[in-house]
C-alpha cells in the first residue's frame, strides 16, 4: 500500500541516522569497559538494550539504553555503589546529569544529542530469577533480537500508528503498549497489516502465550505472556480504555486508512468564541478546578490526578450533582474539569430514611429530622420514612470550595491542594489562556 | 384515660339514635317480608348486616345495609329479577333511588334520612361456597355479631382513629382497613389500647389466624384469615402505605395521645402567597397535568389516576427528569402534580452504546451517530462507546405536551386526556383556584 510506504520513508531511520548512533553506541560501550577496567571492578559486561539494539526506534527519537551488567555473586549495596561509579566516570562527557531512581538509582544524560541512560543490573540466569525490573530487559532484548529479524520495519509502522492514536507508552500517564510489547505483537502476528487486521476482533481476555508456557491467570483486558518469564503478562500496563481505542482504531483504519492516524494533525487551541459556543450548545455547566503543579515525575503525577478526577467526582455524586464527564489535564497548572447535568441543585433533598416498621431506628429517624429547622416535609413513601430537608450545599462550587479537602487525594496533590486552589465555573474558564489547555478542551468537541 | 372517654362521647350513638335505627331498620325488613309474599316470591330472608346490625357505626352514619336472602337452588337470572323486583317496591318510599353493580345488581336509596343498600344474596351453606362476594356478608355478620358484644365501644374508638389518622376504608381510593377487618383485630387483641400497642410493633408479613384454620399463604404486608373463609385474607386490600402509615400513628399515638388523631384539624386551602413561599423555599420545579374529571365512581377513576401518576413519572424518568414527588387529586378537574428536581435539562445528553469488542454492534452505533447533526463528540468509557448527542426534549412541558398520549393510561382516563389538557407550571399552578386543591396542596407542607 502506497500510504503505508511513505509512512515508512517518514519513520524509518536513513543510513546515516544509523550509522551515528552505532557509533556512539559503540563509544559508551567501550567507555564503560574501559572505567571498569582502569577502577579496578571485575566481571562487569556493558551491554546496548532497547529499540537502538534492536533496530526499531523511529527515526529522530535519540534514545540509547546502556546496561552495565554485574555478576549475580556482588552484592545489592556493591551493584549500586559500582556501577554508579562507573556511570559517573562515563557521564563526566555528557550534559544534564540526573540521578534517577527505579528499584535502583541510574543516571540519565545528554551526550552528542543522545539521551542515553546507563543502568546498572545483575546477569542472573533466567528472566524468572531476576533480583530487580532492570534485569529483565536484557533478556527481552535478546529475545527480540532473535525474532525479529526481517520484521523492524512492521514494528516502526505499529508505533507511528499507536503514537498517532494515543495508545503507545505504557507509562502511567498513557497506560498504553509498551515498546517491548509492540515488538511481541508483531512477532506474533507477522506483519503490521495482519496485527490491525486481528486486533479488529480482540475481545477483552484474549490471550497470547507464544512459547505455551504461562503459569499464571491474569485478569486483564489484553494478556501477553513473556516468553522470557512464564509468570508476566507483559500487556499488564495496559488498560481497558486503551485496549478498546486500539481496537476501535484498527477497525477505523481498516474500513478507511490514512496518513491522520500515524500523525494526527495538531489539536488547535480553542478560542473564547468556540468555548463559548461548544459551553452554549451542550447547555451543561462547566467546573474547573486549578491549583499550582507540585514537581513530581509524571507516573506520580498523573495517577495522583486519576485520584483526584474519580475523588471530585464522588464528591459531586455524593451531594446529588450529576457528572456528565471530566477530564484533567497538567502543565504549570494542574486543572480537573467536570461538566455537570447542572452546578445547581434545588434547595429540597429527598431524604429516605428506615422502614417504618424498624421501630427503634424509625424513632430515632423522627426524632432527629420532625423538629429540625431543616424539615420541609415528613412523609411515608413504599413503607419507608421519608424526610424533605433542606440540602447542604446547592451549588457545586460551594461543595467544591467547602469539602475538596476532606476527599481522597494523592499525597503530593493533597498537599498541592491544601496550599490552595482555584474554582472556575462556567466562562471563568476563559481566564486560562494556556494553549495546551485551550487544545485539550478540544476533547468536549471531537472526543476524548 | 379520659381523652378517649371524650372522643367516646362524641362518636357513640345515644339511645334516641339507636332507637330511630332499629326502627327504621325493622320496617325495611319487614317490609321486605310482605312484598316478597304479595309478589309470591317464596324462601326468602330479609337480615340486616353491617356496622347497624352490629352496634358498630359511628353516631351521625346512617347506614343501612338490607340484604334479600335467597335460597341456593335459585337461579342467578331468578335471583337478580326476585331480587331487585322486592328491591324496587321497598324503593317506591324511598328518593334518589339508584340501581348499583358490584358483581350482582343491587338498590340504594336514601330513606329517612338513611342511606340504605338493598341487596340479594345466595343464603349458602358456608361462606367458603359463596357464589357472589356479597354472600359472605352475613357469614361475617354472624361471626362479629357473636365475638363482639362488649367491645363494640372499642370498634368505635379504633374506627374513628383509622379515620382521623386516613386509614379508614378498604375502597381502592384509600386502601386500608374495611370495617369487618376493624372488628376483627378488635376481636383478636380484645381492646383498642392493646390493639394500638401490638400495631407498634407490626412488620410487613404479621399473621393473625384466630382459628388456626389458614390454608393459603398470602403476600400482603398484614394478613387476617377470615374466620368464615380459611382461604382469604380480610385484609387483602391494605396497601403496604397504608400498613405503614396505621403503625406510625400507633406509635406516635402512645407517645403522645391527642384528640387530633381522632379528629384532625382540616387542612386550610394554601393561599397565593403560601404556596410561592413553599416553591421558593424548595426550590425545585412544580408541573401540573390537569383535565375535566369524566363521570366514573371512585372505585374506577382512583385507580386509573394512580395508574395515570406512574406512567406520567415513568414518561419523565425515561427522559431523564428527576421525580421528587407526586400525587394526584380530583374533583371537577384531575390533577396530576408532579415536583421535579428541575424541569429543564441541558441540551447534551449522554447515550451510551455497545462494548468496543462487539463488533458487529460497534459498527452499526458508530454509523448510526458519527455522521448525525445531532452528535456532540463521541469517545469510549470504560470501554464502551459513548456519544453525547442533542437530547429530544429539554424541558418537561415540552415532553408532556408531546408525549403525554403515548403513555400508558386507564381506559377512561385516556379518553379523557386524548380530549384535552392542561399543563401548568410553577406560579401558574396559582391559577386552580380550588379550595380543595388548594388543601391538598399542603401534602407539601405537611406531608402526606
Amino acid at each position: 500500500m502506497a500510504l503505508e510506504e511513505q509512512v515508512l520513508k517518514r519513520i524509518k531511520p536513513g543510513p546515516d541516522e544509523k550509522e551515528k548512533l552505532q557509533e556512539v553506541a559503540s563509544e559508551l560501550l567501550a567507555r564503560v569497559s574501559t572505567i571498569a577496567r582502569i577502577k579496578g571492578i571485575e566481571g562487569i559486561t556493558p551491554k546496548l538494550v532497547g529499540s537502538a539494539a534492536r533496530n526499531t526506534w523511529i527515526s529522530g527519537t535519540h534514545d540509547l539504553d546502556v546496561f552495565i551488567s554485574f555478576p549475580e555473586s556482588v552484592s545489592r549495596e556493591e551493584l549500586e555503589e559500582s556501577g554508579l561509579l562507573i556511570a559517573r566516570e562515563v557521564a563526566r562527557n555528557g550534559t544534564n546529569v540526573e540521578e534517577r531512581y527505579a528499584e535502583h538509582p541510574y543516571l540519565n544524560m545528554h551526550y552528542k544529542s543522545f539521551d542515553v541512560d546507563l543502568v546498572p543490573c545483575f546477569a542472573v540466569k533466567s528472566a524468572s530469577e531476576i533480583k530487580s525490573a532492570v534485569d529483565r530487559t536484557p533478556f527481552h532484548n535478546e529475545f527480540i533480537k532473535m525474532s525479529i529479524p526481517g520484521r523492524e520495519d512492521d514494528v516502526l509502522m505499529m508505533k507511528q500508528f499507536m503514537k498517532g492514536t494515543g495508545t503507545y507508552g505504557s507509562e502511567l500517564r498513557t497506560q498504553g503498549f509498551s515498546g517491548y510489547l509492540t515488538e511481541l505483537l508483531i512477532v506474533h502476528y507477522g506483519s503490521f497489516r495482519n496485527l490491525i487486521r486481528n486486533a479488529c476482533d480482540w475481545k477483552p481476555g484474549i490471550t497470547i502465550d507464544m512459547l505455551e508456557h504461562g503459569t499464571l491467570k491474569h485478569e486483564d483486558p489484553l494478556v501477553v505472556v513473556d516468553p522470557t518469564d512464564p509468570k508476566r503478562n507483559v500487556a499488564a500496563a495496559l488498560s481497558l480504555n486503551r485496549f478498546a481505542q486500539f481496537i476501535d482504531a484498527c477497525r477505523t483504519y481498516s474500513e478507511n486508512p490514512s496518513e491522520e492516524f500515524f500523525f494526527p494533525k495538531a489539536k488547535e487551541p480553542m478560542s473564547d468564541d468556540e468555548i463559548k459556543d461548544m459551553m452554549k450548545s451542550r447547555g451543561s455547566s462547566f467546573i474547573a478546578v486549578s491549583f499550582k503543579t507540585p514537581e513530581l515525575v509524571d507516573d506520580i503525577l498523573y495517577p495522583q490526578l486519576d485520584k483526584m478526577d474519580h475523588s471530585v467526582r464522588a464528591l459531586l455524586e455524593d451531594y446529588d450533582f450529576q457528572v456528565l464527564n471530566s477530564e484533567y489535564y497538567a502543565n504549570e497548572h494542574s486543572i480537573v474539569l467536570v461538566e455537570l447535568m447542572s452546578s445547581e441543585l434545588p434547595s429540597v433533598k429527598k431524604h429516605r430514611g428506615p422502614p417504618v416498621w424498624v421501630n427503634e431506628h424509625a424513632r430515632g429517624f423522627k426524632e432527629k429530622y420532625s423538629n429540625s429547622d431543616d424539615l420541609f416535609s415528613m412523609y411515608i413513601e413504599d413503607g419507608f420514612y421519608v424526610a424533605d430537608i433542606k440540602r447542604k450545599f446547592t451549588t457545586a462550587r460551594e461543595l467544591l470550595q467547602e469539602r475538596m479537602q476532606t476527599c481522597s487525594l494523592g499525597k503530593h496533590l493533597g498537599k498541592a491542594v491544601s496550599e490552595g486552589f482555584t474554582i472556575l465555573e462556567n466562562n471563568a474558564i476563559l481566564e486560562i489562556k494556556n494553549p495546551d489547555f485551550r487544545s485539550f478542551m478540544r476533547k468536549w468537541e471531537q472526543g476524548k
